[in-house]
């Protein structure tokens, strides 16, 4: 008999509003612990970049922002804040879009998103933002190790952050950090049911795996900033890195 | 007592190789009964594309096709046969793009993918192709309307297929068709954690169940072609299509 193929995404409710220099691997396994769903061997724990940015310090006020004649200028176009539009391009190695309100940046990482991650939701104090963490995949190893250390469970932490998509209306969450796990399983070379082998196909699973967290975070008055996600069976990966799923620029077809 | 967010992603297996004029709403019913997750209200069953198609006959097989000249031309460049660039093709509103072996296309319902959504793989018979449903949103229906009259149980259905994504390597599942759950969940105007008001956000909630689902399928041989999503609270909308989240040309600032 086979078993039945099952995973679990459990949100994680209790998590305090994260000051910086929080112990965010601490706050998570305490909260996970308190609401009788404790952290075992091989979850996948998911964490929402809005609290990573806040615990490594990574806001900025707007009022202290002194934007530039570029700036200034181009805040005009995009009814946004000259102060925003500074930090944004602060955070960007170039411009993808820039028309109709829309501000696309391609981050010193290299991901390619709507106003260079930077956010003004689930920031208090009004004129505060969050910047993108400066390496996602070291903060994910931080939690990660952290929780090895503090419940000896064996994880891979995904930081993910809500990004929007060419094409597509709405929101998905997506992988932007990783530890533990490849963002992508490539089953290129594979068979299929009738032996043909598969040439192309490499799942973004990182992406999949935030986008199913997603479904139990809450998205504003309710927040529920970290997921557990259980049974999903992965290959430990110490070398994973979410920017493998950055498109190459000679393989971007849609620039 | 405030009670954990969870959802449950079950895969169903022993669905067997779907033919032509199958019923797959009892198909669907009959593998979850005998594995012994029975449909339960509420819950949302999420089938690939793959075997929608072949139980509604899309099929083409290749060697039936007579390519036109400018298949045949085009197919020099893509290294892919004349007669499978002629059903492409024949699937497509617009070429997006025609480039170093790549063929993205418009289909006719308007979703920008590869190859029109033509796929070869978990086909048997070598040269045949399965082609999108015709009306996916009216496949999920029937489905979901064989479901409820076969157990009484009232669910939504998702319709999935495997996408690329511009800017982001590999591929993740998005949905195609949908009845009774839209597939956006709208945010704007709620508030966040402080008091600000979201103004842009849209949760694609359909292409997020549909990733979810992803994570229980499998890829190549061992096909698991249908999932049940169990825990997700969603709004019951008989008018939902998925259509909704295609980006509207005017809006599309990739093209």
């Amino acid at each position: 008999m086979t078993s039945i193929p099952e995973v679990r995404v459990i949100g994680v409710r209790g998590i305090p509003l994260v000051k910086s220099d929080d112990d965010l691997g601490q706050l998570i396994c305490a909260a996970a612990e308190k609401q009788g769903t404790p952290i075992i061997d091989r979850d996948i724990i998911v964490v929402t970049q809005k609290i990573v940015s806040k615990a490594e310090g990574r806001l900025v006020r707007l009022k202290d922002v002194t934007p530039s004649p570029f700036s200034r200028q181009a805040a005009q176009n995009l009814h946004k804040s000259p102060q925003l539009v500074e930090v944004i391009l602060g955070e960007a190695k170039s411009i993808v879009r820039m028309v109709g309100g829309h501000l696309i940046t391609e981050t010193r990482d290299g991901w390619i998103c709507a106003n260079s991650g930077v956010d003004q939701s689930n920031v208090s104090g009004g004129d505060m933002v969050t910047l993108l963490p400066v390496d996602s995949d070291r903060s994910a190893r931080r939690i990660r190790e952290r929780i090895l250390t503090l419940t000896g469970r064996q994880v891979a932490v995904i930081i993910t952050d809500t990004f929007g998509r060419p094409f597509r209306v709405g929101h998905v969450d997506v992988c932007l950090g990783v530890s533990g796990i490849s963002p992508l399983l490539d089953l290129r070379g594979q068979q299929d049911l009738f032996g043909y082998v598969l040439r192309v196909k490499r799942a973004a699973i990182g992406d999949e795996l935030a986008s199913a967290a997603e479904l139990v975070m809450g998205n504003s008055r309710e927040q529920i900033p970290v997921a557990i996600i259980r049974g999903y069976s992965y290959a430990i990966d110490e070398a994973a890195k979410a920017t493998d799923v950055i498109m190459p620029m000679e393989r971007n077809l849609f620039l």
